[in-house]
């Protein structure tokens, strides 16, 4: 067991102790034909450093799709132009494929706006993880001057003044009065549907061998030896851990962002990030918490020689990019909400 | 006849001569007791200023769908931010609720963003009539300094980049180098879906007599009796003319929008706005060509008291909106678009 003990830190340990106790459950009870097929199966699932994603479960359908449409409405922004969405754009794998987002008043943002799909399954939010999850990152850009712009007491009074949205929070919450910690749970309800099941790569790991392509599969043996999933790891394939940007050699950039010391107060933290998850990774450029690097390619032979002191070859770039491409799994599926309308009560967007 | 012929201005004159010719032809074929009943449903259909909006018939479903996500692609704009959708948003009612749009760098537009829905239906397109149709519009926005601040050939720069796009104009197309008539013409397939049947005041039309509240009943007689039908008829309750704002008395306003005479540069136009639809009006304020006007039951009044030289009374007023109110229809109803990745190749947006 002690492949599963080393996991512990990473988001992917619950469910990894979980099928491992089940697995032994099950191998007591199965013949010896059988417990030898299962024993190969369960070693190879074992040492995995990647889990394939597991499909969300629905726990609260009508208060994720309340979350939808609060992601969607750019009313919870001052200028009534930006949403959630706006930088978390949904058809462009969960982010704005700008190396900083545009805000309020055309602000560029200090930092590259991270992928909201798979996010539930980070360690903590923000690249520093200053929110410990989806429900306390979802109130940082509504009252971000930078941002959204506005004030969590003005985005409730405009919730206030919508029919539409006060049933709504009625029948999910039960309540006549709208808070904002409502606002920010039905966002993080929705933001834990963004998961996104059955990558090429994840049904590989489930059996199906043909799933990717040799390149690929010799991209993930180079991505494991090399070092990779010493960060890159879990179900996310990152996101569970922070690790100081330029290991090996200093990474050079504009950003002022410190990192995890922001949080802390600790020198040792400073330009510690969270290890950013590579599922999707195809569609989140461009990279780095600066999004200073646009090409894949060029991501992968920065990562190895800053973090692990390794030169790779041009050949084994292009096989770990050929993986990293079939990380990309079901993209969002739904219909695009619609929005209550506003009434005469509802205070009106202010553009300056 | 003559009932259909003085239609023939507007946009409904297709379908309401089709169907009399139908009815016509059904008559001739029926028992004379049937006759009667049929001769009282035309001649109250026969009558009505307004006409139901017919459902959307598919012709090429395929440009449709890749006019969806070009209509969603932030990519044509120079900074990557700005998309088809941010000022004609589909979750609002094909608008963007303010009185005048955020453009690149945070530029106020000159003038209301009109709805997208039901824009198939204009005479002509912008408030000054200044595209002929769709296609022509299309391509306004992306080459506007103060709108997607792009140019025709750098957005044909970036799709070409872009192997998703490549293979699917190719298949819509049949061409292997994309052009911009190609890009606007699948945008306006697209937009030419965005009709909004199913109305509670079409089901009241086509013989629900339950459809719309005896308020709205009140509504829509006062509406054709105070004379608002004279610009606002057919399909899209408005959109097949252009009228001078400010008829009786004069519209006092901030704006600068010259109106139709920016167009034909007649003196005469000074004014002339196209007359917008009502259809979603709820849905689709603030109100007017600036924008200035977020009460329904204010745009009412003034429209009275300014193009018609009438003063209404407040019970009126509420009538007629609820009139109004009945008008919405279904709403865009689709899964949100994913958009194909960039490239290494693909120009970066430029945000400045």
């Amino acid at each position: 067991m002690t492949q599963y003990s080393s996991q512990l830190a990473g988001c992917g340990e619950y469910s990894a102790t979980v099928r491992a106790h089940k697995e032994i459950y099950t191998m007591k009870r199965l013949s010896s034909l059988a417990l030898i097929g299962l024993i190969v199966s369960f070693s190879s699932s074992a040492v995995e450093p990647i889990q394939p994603i597991a499909a969300y479960q629905p726990t609260d359908p009508a208060k994720a799709e309340l979350g939808k449409q609060l992601f969607f409405d750019p009313r919870l922004s001052k200028s009534g132009f930006i949403s959630c969405n706006s930088c978390h754009n949904l058809s462009m794998g969960g982010s704005d494929n700008m190396p900083t987002s545009i805000g309020h008043n055309w602000t560029l943002g200090p930092i590259n706006a991270p992928t909201v799909l798979n996010s539930s399954l980070n360690v903590a939010q923000f690249w520093d993880g200053r929110a410990k999850d989806l429900q306390e990152q979802a109130g940082g850009p509504i009252a971000n001057p930078g941002e959204m712009g506005f004030s969590h007491q003005l985005a409730v009074e405009v919730l206030e003044t919508i029919p539409g949205y006060k049933q709504t929070f009625k029948e999910v919450f039960k309540t006549e009065q709208i808070g904002i910690d409502q606002v920010t749970e039905a966002i993080a309800a929705f933001e834990e549907t963004l998961v996104t099941p059955n990558s090429p790569f994840d049904k590989y790991l489930q059996g199906d061998k043909d799933a990717i392509s040799a390149d690929a599969q010799a991209g993930y043996a180079l991505f494991t030896s090399v070092g990779c999933t010493a960060c890159h790891n879990g179900q996310a394939v990152g996101g569970n851990s922070f690790q100081k940007m330029g290991l090996v050699k200093p990474y050079k950039t504009t950003s002022k962002a410190a990192g995890r010391s922001a949080v802390t107060g600790k020198e040792i933290d400073r330009f510690n990030f969270k290890v950013p998850t590579l599922r999707n990774v195809e569609l989140t450029y461009p990279y780095f918490h600066d999004g200073a690097v646009w090409n894949l390619e060029e991501a992968v032979g920065v990562m190895a020689e800053l973090q692990l002191g390794k030169q790779l070859q041009e050949q084994e770039i292009a096989q770990i990019v050929s993986f990293l491409k079939s990380l990309t799994g079901d993209q969002p599926n739904f219909t695009l909400p619609q929005l209550p309308p506003s009434t005469a009560n509802t205070p009106h967007p202010n553009q300056s």
